[in-house]
């Protein structure tokens, strides 16, 4: 082998994309709109500024290579200066999941062997709840903007005052931990997967890329993912690298406050869970015209399969566009995209449309493949369902410090993903279901997701999550939980004559639930395992 | 260091690059206009296809890891053939630059050690006159279209024949050579350069971002630029990796057969340099209306500065877009890239084309400063000139086997570009000279790029070179040497006057001449070293 002349001492390093934003793009702002209503704005220059103070706070209270800093915050810009001071310092920023139960917390910060607190003042009495189980957190540093920090704390603030403006970080090799996210499967104990400088640095260039995201500096980014799911789907970073700006909606979710933000602040680029641009969905159509979204030229959706009834009518009756993207905290998150290829451009809007609704095809450097309960490769014909395996250089290869969880990782090295997909000559990655929701009645797979987005392209569901109930004759057989629509009253037989011509037969949920609403997950995903706990049994009589 | 948990064992390689084009944008079409005016057309499927066939050849005919294959060629498929097959064989990809002198050939050929050639029909005569002096080139691949291979060579399309579609390449490190470039100063021996797959692989996925060339897969680019300068600018590694179509002139650079292409194929992107765009320019002028040019949404020029007056009359007259770029063959080649910056748009525009017409910021990873003479870095004060320095993972940082130039990497790891600049508070690199141009006129530097910007925004002027001549008292001081439009008179008194008000006095030319073309180097700039030669005793009377 001949190596390159190129030079090989210039790492991969999240410093040097956030050097990027506060130098170049000095004067772009960055919003946070607070629980009160109130706005605080400043720009980039002063980002960056706070950054280098914070990194220096951390130097000197300890923090060292390889050491855990974990964050307790809601999505806000202190949040978003932890997110470069901490890799700077050298440090790994471990985001905390807050919808998490206090057992939980209290497991994931052991385990990650955090040492250092920054937490929102709001958040300190779920630290209460787990503190004693996180006893090797050794100093807590409390966000607030009123009441001083409590005995035994250190504030915010007053860390960054005492600090200078010119902070020399410690030498970063690309390949050390930069940010640290656990997952929380529906078995087993948490997951943690450490992101390297160099994975979450390709990740942000390969999510820069037109045909990606698109990130740019003429952007402005409402971030409704909570930035410790995935490092905010790795947007933080593309808008530092960039100089986008960011519009950080801190805990109120919901779709009106939200709305108000996206006209009010002429945003560009929206990213969420499908659930919550349901609501948006909702509040858009109970109010026609009441905001101007004419600046935003895409909404980003992920997390879970978004349902084709609502790719069509937010572009139909409200003019935005919606891009699935497909990822988990394993891949960084970015796996796959769902655009139009060029010559799909010519097809009819349904086929479009139908295309649009898949998870879309790979982005660069991230391979995919399914495969079959024997482990043999499937063929692309947009038919077999198999497991679907990724692999690339912002795929974990491996869970930090767990013995138990290694057979996610094939022996040729992929990524297994727990979702069961079709992929299609196109390299379309469709998810029928997870793994584990997919109904197997009488050894055949039915898909969940797939009569999910069905119904609740009838006009009168809300909402619809379709689960495995327990049966004697066929093992499973699927179930639907459906919230109507307000004034709506109940319809089974409608609702399978709806369903009729669009499945199999024995597709056909036997029986429907109408519930006020659907439990959820800490992420806002349908939590199916809560339905099959308390209905999974109604079959069996 | 606590390292990350991402999978290690994923290199970024060329070939993953390539096969994204040729699996998931495998019926966008590649199209190159032979001399003949006849046009080539198939899609990036069949490429894919025929890559590898001829990646299963080269390994039959030996190539191994390392082995370095040469390349003659002109622009066109074949060649973007051999960009994807020779770094997936394992082989290095030595693009011969066909402009130089058989002498200079012969030794860069015998330098970097290629053993193989692939090499158009129409340059075997070339081929012969340097042929003795590149003694280890032991097979000759001849790229023909009807004429058989002479005797002793193979021919490309027999050989392809041959092979099978399937092609399991050897494994890659990501820091294993991948392509090779010469640049031939004006001093010493030419000087390689060995791209690495990392480093091209992350010059692609930062060239990809909206904010640097945004290539994406509804762009057809035109490729004028040389496929063998600097790899044309790294556009072919754009384009495969998300399907844009390329478009490739072959031989015939003239003005008016390009705007054909360019009107016929719908292109929306075109890359080449300066030279080539006033050609462009002259015969839009005087052809109003005859090319529709609408899908056009980016010129990219590079390679020496853009006169402001160009980049003006593009886009006042024909609505053309020109983006500045700055690049070295040492820099793979994007360092910086000039766009108008989110707090630029309410500037007049006025001053908006003067931010244009500097060379921009650098793209994400690379590293710009300014030192003086003593070493010393300079403030980005926008007036202190020094010479240019960067640094990154694409930035070279060794010359290939070569102990002469050695000085031209700092101690701590800066590469001295030989580029005269200042630097703006927004990190706007300007370029005032090439260190070798830059006029010394009694102990002051005198910006022979400003003079030659200033008399090309001249109604009467078509081209002007200012170069320093010989003088008694200061020296040196500015000659100019120019090019007038059709029909005009000379008018050195009109000139001047015409200077007069936007220079120090002591900046004006001593005298001008005018000649009927300005000598060119073989990658389209002015050579000045030639005028120097001819001219630069003018003033010693």
């Amino acid at each position: 082998m001949i190596p390159g002349t190129m030079m090989d001492d210039c790492p991969l390093t999240l410093t040097a994309l956030f050097a990027r934003g506060g130098t170049f793009f000095a004067r772009n702002d960055i919003v946070t709109r607070r629980l009160d209503g109130s706005v605080h704005r400043y720009a980039y220059g002063d980002y960056w500024r706070r950054v280098r103070r914070l990194a220096n706070a951390l130097s000197r209270l300890g923090v060292k290579s390889g050491d855990r800093v974990a964050t307790l915050c809601w999505n806000h810009y202190r949040h978003f200066e932890a997110y470069a001071a901490v890799p700077a310092a050298g440090g790994i920023l471990h985001t905390l999941n807050l919808r998490l139960h206090p057992t939980d917390l209290g497991y994931i910060a052991n385990h990650a062997g955090d040492s250092v607190l920054i937490v929102d003042s709001s958040l300190l009495p779920l630290y209460e709840r787990f503190k004693g189980a996180a006893g090797g957190i050794r100093e807590v540093i409390v966000i607030a903007d009123d009441e001083p920090a409590p005995q035994g704390c250190r504030d915010y603030e007053a860390l960054l005052e005492a600090e200078s403006d010119v902070f020399d970080g410690p030498p970063i090799d690309e390949r050390q931990g930069a940010a640290m996210c656990y997952t929380s499967g529906t078995t087993g104990r948490p997951k943690g997967v450490v992101y390297s400088h160099r994975s979450t640095v390709l990740h942000t260039l390969a999510a820069c890329m037109t045909d990606s995201l698109g990130i740019c500096e003429n952007d402005r980014i409402l971030v409704v993912v909570p930035m410790f799911h995935a490092n905010a789907w790795g947007i933080p970073f593309c808008a530092a690298m960039t100089g986008a700006s960011l519009i950080f909606p801190e805990r109120d979710l919901r779709p009106e406050p939200l709305l108000d933000l996206m006209a009010a602040e002429r945003l560009t680029v929206a990213a969420g869970v499908p659930t919550i641009w349901g609501g948006i969905l909702a509040a858009l159509d109970e109010n026609p015209g009441r905001w101007d979204l004419s600046a935003l030229r895409t909404t980003i959706v992920g997390g879970s399969a978004v349902p084709q009834a609502m790719i069509d009518r937010f572009e139909q009756r409200h003019g935005v566009r919606v891009v699935q993207a497909w990822g988990m905290t394993e891949t960084n998150p970015l796996g796959t995209l769902s655009r139009v290829k060029r010559h799909m451009q010519g097809w009819s809007r349904e086929r479009r449309l139908e295309a649009r609704a898949t998870q879309g095809y790979a982005v660069p450097f991230v391979d995919t493949r399914h495969v079959d309960d024997a482990g043999r490769v499937l063929a692309w014909d947009g038919k077999s369902l198999g497991e679907l395996e990724v692999r690339g250089p912002w795929v974990a290869g491996r869970y930090y410090d767990n013995d138990e969880q290694q057979d996610r990782f094939t022996p040729d090295g992929w990524f297994k993903t727990g979702d069961i997909v079709a992929i299609d000559a196109e390299g379309c990655v469709r998810i029928a279901d997870r793994a584990k929701d997919v109904i197997k009645s009488g050894g055949e797979w039915i898909s969940s997701v797939e009569l999910e987005n069905a119904l609740m392209a009838h006009p009168l569901v809300r909402e619809a999550a379709v689960f495995a109930g327990r049966h004697p004759k066929w093992d499973e057989r699927p179930l639907a939980a459906v919230v109507l629509k307000a004034g709506e009253t109940p319809a089974k037989e409608e609702l399978t004559r709806y369903l009729a011509p669009k499945f199999a037969k024995f597709w056909l949920p036997d029986d429907y639930l109408f519930l006020d609403e659907l439990p959820k997950t800490s992420v806002g995903k349908f939590k199916k395992s809560a339905l099959r706990e308390k209905y999974g049994d109604l079959l069996l009589g």
